[in-house]
Order: C-alpha cells, then structure tokens, then sequence
C-alpha cells in the first residue's frame, strides 16, 4: 500500500512508493557533463565577458575585473529582474502587476572549469558559503528587499546554461510564496506548542536516525519525512538559527564539510546527477524579528532524477517512487573517498 | 523591465520576461516521438498485456478485452495509489500519514499508434471526452473520494513512459492543495463581488482579446495572464459551469473542436513539442453545492519547452520568458491544415 505523507511545516501531501520502491540505479539520468570545455565566460581571462564584478575573493595584489580570485561575484547578465526602480504596483482590469525589482546576481565558485562542488577542497567550500554571506548582509541594506535566496543549478536537466560552477543570488521585493507557507505552517504550529517545528524535527530525526545521512557537531542532513523527489536531502543547523547569514566561522567550516560531504555521497550513489540546491533563510525589512522564534533556516538539496509531469502540475503534489528511509540508507551507506 | 504579474484566482506571481522575450524557434525542444513502433502494450491485439478492461467504446459484436475497441479503459498497471482500503489517518511522532488509498486508470485514447491528439479525428476526440465523463460519473459514486482529475502526458520531457496516445485518470480521497488553492481564491473574489472571478476572466479575455487564441460558441482558448510557462494555454466555458462531467452533448462537440485545434496550433508553433494536459473540475461528496457558484471548470494545456530550475523551486514563483499576449499572437496566426 503506497503511504500518502504531509509535509509538517506546509502540509503538503506527497505519494511515497513502498512497495516496487526505486534504486538508485533504476533512475537513468544522463550524468551533469564535467569537463568538456568550449568558450567560458566564467573562467580566468574572460573576465570582460560578464559585467562589471561585484565583489571578488582576489589575491591582494590583483585587479578587479582580471584573474587571481578565487570566488567572484557579478550581476547576472540576463537577469530575471532588474534593480533600478520602484515596485509600482497597478492593475489592468482585474489583473495586478507591478515592476520586476529584484537584483540577480551570480557566484562564480571557483577559478577552475572543472571544478563540481563536490570535488572542491573544504576551503573552497567555506570561501562560496562567505561569499553568499557577505552579499547577503550587502543586500539587506536596501530597503525595498525583503527576501533573498541563493540557489544553485548543476547540470542540464537542473536548468543550468552555463557548465563552470556558480550559484546564484536574488532578492526580491515580496516575500515568495513556498517560503511564506513555510513560515505561516511554522508559526501555526508555534502557537499551539511554543516550540520551533524545524527544532523538533532536527530531535525526532536524531533520535530516530532512519532518515539521517550525516551529522556533525553543527548540522544534520537527512531525507524528510514526505520528501518530493527521490533522495532529496536537507541540511538544518543543530541549534534553532533563523538566519544563514548570521552563522559564525566555527559554523561554516561545520557547514562546508556537512555540504561537501552530502554532494560526494550523492554523486557516488547515484552517478554524479543534475541537481539543484537552495537556501530559505527568514525573510528581513518588515517585522523580522516576528519570525525568529518559529523559522530555522535549511538548505535544500534535490537531484534531478525524474521529471516532473501531469499529476505533479495539476494538483501540487507530488509522486515519490523511493521512500526516504531507503534514500538516506543508501547514501549513508555509499564509500567515498577524500 | 520585466514585469511581476499576479495570478488572480491563487495570487501566485510570475515574473514575465518583456524585453528579449522568447519566440518559438528560441525553444531547443527536441519533438514528442510519434511513429516508432516496437512492443505496445496498449495497441489492439496487446490486450492481455494491461489489466483487464474497466470499459471500453467498442463494436456491438467484440468481447472484452479483444480488439475492436476504439476508446479503452484499464486500471493503472503501476498505480500511484491502492482502490482497496480505507484511508486510515495515523502519526508517526511529528508527522502524519494515512494510506494511498484512490482510483488510478489509464484512458487508451485511439487503437491507432500512430495517432495523437493533435491528428485524431474531431469525432475520436469527442469519444476520448465521452469516457473521461464516463468514468467520471462512474466513480463519484465511490463516497471515499473527493476529487478526481484527468491529465495527459504527452512525449518524454513531459514525463511519458509510453508513447502511444493515453490520458490517465485518478480520484482521490483529499482535494489536492493546488485545487484547493483555486477554490479558496475564487471563493474570496465570490465573496467581496458576488461573481465568478473565472467568468469575469473569460469577461475579461473575449473584450481585450489580446491573450485571446481561438473560441467557438461554448469555450474560449486563452494564454492566462499570469502564464507560468511559455506558451501555456487554457480552456474554459464561456457560461459559468463547475463540472467539467456535466457537459451536455453539444458542449462536448464545441470542446472536441477547440481541443484540437489548439494541439494542432501548438504542434506547428512549436514543432510538436511535448506536453501535459489536465482538467480540473469541481470536487465533490462534501458539502460540494458550496462551490458552485465560484469554481469553474477548465483544462490546462502545458507545452514543455524549458526546464524548472531552482529558483522556481525555491520560490514557488516562475519565470516566463514569452509573454502571453506574444505566445496568444504566435498560435493565433499560425496556419493549420485540416
């Protein structure tokens, strides 16, 4: 009998297979392409083919907008939204529009074209996790935002138009709808227990540990509970946080070898797919400091390993065909090597 | 600047791409695969290879599950959920489940291979909604569900598994939360303006005509304001009807005539790409009077040109690089043959 699953923060309800339940090598995914190298407008030299840099991690003695950094950032080239300008809000007829502010920015992770996430050093890692950081608490400064999300696209069938590592950034003016039912679900379930679900969560699956992949003194990883897609993974820090960008040093190093060590189990257990990864972290400018009690932020991983079709688009929920417990089994289980 | 459109009925926002908007040939979409021919489970002949028949459209003097049908229902080989059991709600500390109790078929649309939608006869596709009616009406009888929908998967991007031309079916013991979502908008708007905020859309759509593709005396084929894909479109009654099963005769032949007409637009706009389709209709067996007045039966038409990356993952919002009243344009001048 196949279990129908609510996700505890939104409610949600997914489809887990239990029985014909689906090893990792009955999904065919073509693997992220790695090496071929054509023309990079991300690699060292080529520096004059995105615009103008942002901010880059550079040795000392170099220029911006020349190589010797290590992670640089630049507005997006063909960004989704555009930063100058007011929301103005209008209708048309019964419709509501308003201007796409936004800023879109992208994180070039590293000078090396053939360099995955998951084959960076710990150091590397912890440089992109600064980098996403320092343009964080850059961007809060300008009023207008209210959310912003980092998020990465590994491969094509993850959506990503250029091959060389690099994460993106936006900030937005409203506060999207996934993470404001996250929210809303988390604040519900605060006024009837006065604790943090995430909170709980983290606990239950600790002591559980069915659906754990890895932990360490600052972070867990694990399959939730009613995961969408097979082998999502989600990391959460330990103790209740609200914001990623407030986590100190000790904190990142912890979280760059929880990271790096998830994407390896991952590419080995399933054949270095296409994935996304996301951060929700609590949104900011307006009341913030209402949902530090109740939101903990967690970063989202989610290989692309099927697609989605009818059912999914028409009712919102979604189709599993292997449970977490038997996903987080499996990339616990899996060797790797350093 | 792009714009941020607001869906009306869910309030979900859209970022429309208005500068460098993408036209058809901007799309690499490899085409649905359509002639080739090995083992089919589901062509005549093949009979034995799926369950056994729940119904079939077929010559007065054939048997079951032998050929001479020309619509043929069989239950889900590999159903999503289980039709035994009862729904049996439980926790597991924190979270909830219960059992994936629902109905699951497969609707083979034509005993032709070769033939899809976009080439069926007007007729064959009156049939093909004949049976969606049907079944329907067959399993609203079932008082364990709440809602049943029809969808299509049409070629591999949109998540086919076999090629030749099926819908499927499934009811389910929950209204989904997409669904839900619709119902809650439109029953907001019912309640500030005492009407059908999908009929004030058609109002809307027939007067400005813009986002206007084709309609007939009963439906109207529009690209939604606040379209999250390139060049989706979406069918509805012109007069206010919450069921799509309680279409008279005369309804079904005008919605055969759209239905086609637009699969054959869209085949030649976008080089016959893949697609999903779904219906959503009213839910039913609680308190379902109580909708009728505000939801709206129509049928979703999603063309699979581009991938969802992260960022519509993370936001639950989407980036549309065609706008609609561009996409309305293209299929509106596009010329079909007969």
């Amino acid at each position: 009998m196949p279990e129908l699953r609510k996700d505890p923060v939104i409610g949600r309800w997914v489809i887990i297979a239990t029985e014909r339940s689906k090893r990792p090598t009955d999904y065919h995914c073509a693997p992220a392409p790695t090496t071929e190298h054509r023309f990079c407008p991300f690699c060292p030299g080529n520096e004059d083919q995105t615009p103008p840099e942002i901010m880059a991690y550079r040795k000392d003695d170099s220029k911006p907008n020349t190589p010797g950094w290590h992670v640089r950032v630049v507005p997006n080239k063909f960004p989704a939204l555009r930063v100058e300008g007011g929301v103005n809000r209008e209708g048309e007829g019964i419709y509501d529009k308003m201007n796409g502010i936004g800023a879109h920015e992208v994180i070039i992770e590293t000078p090396d074209h053939k360099q995955a996430p998951s084959n960076m050093s710990e150091r590397q890692m912890e440089e992109v996790l600064w980098s996403y950081r320092d343009r964080i608490l850059d961007l809060k400064k300008d009023k207008r935002f209210r959310f912003i999300m980092i998020f990465k696209n590994h491969g094509d069938a993850a959506g990503a138009t250029v091959e060389h590592s690099h994460s993106q950034l936006i900030a937005l003016p409203i506060v999207p709808r996934n993470v404001m039912e996250e929210i809303q679900g988390a604040k519900e379930y605060y006024q009837y227990k006065e604790r943090c679900i995430f909170c709980d969560i983290v606990r239950q699956e600790l002591s559980s540990r069915v659906r754990l992949v890895i932990e360490n003194d600052h972070y867990v990883c694990i399959t939730p509970y009613a995961a969408r897609f097979p082998f999502e993974t989600c990391i959460l820090p330990k103790s209740h946080d609200p914001y990623f960008e407030d986590s100190q040093k000790h904190e990142f190093e912890a979280l760059s070898r929880i990271l790096s060590e998830i994407l390896k189990r991952q590419d080995k257990a399933l054949n270095f797919p296409s994935y996304n990864f996301l951060i929700h972290s609590s949104p900011f400018n307006q009341n913030s400091h209402m949902n530090e009690d109740h939101y903990h932020w967690h970063l989202e991983i989610m290989p692309r390993l099927s697609n989605v079709a009818g059912f999914e688009r028409g009712t919102g929920f979604y189709i599993n065909p292997t449970p977490p417990e038997e996903a987080a089994k499996f990339l616990r289980e899996v060797e790797i090597v350093y």
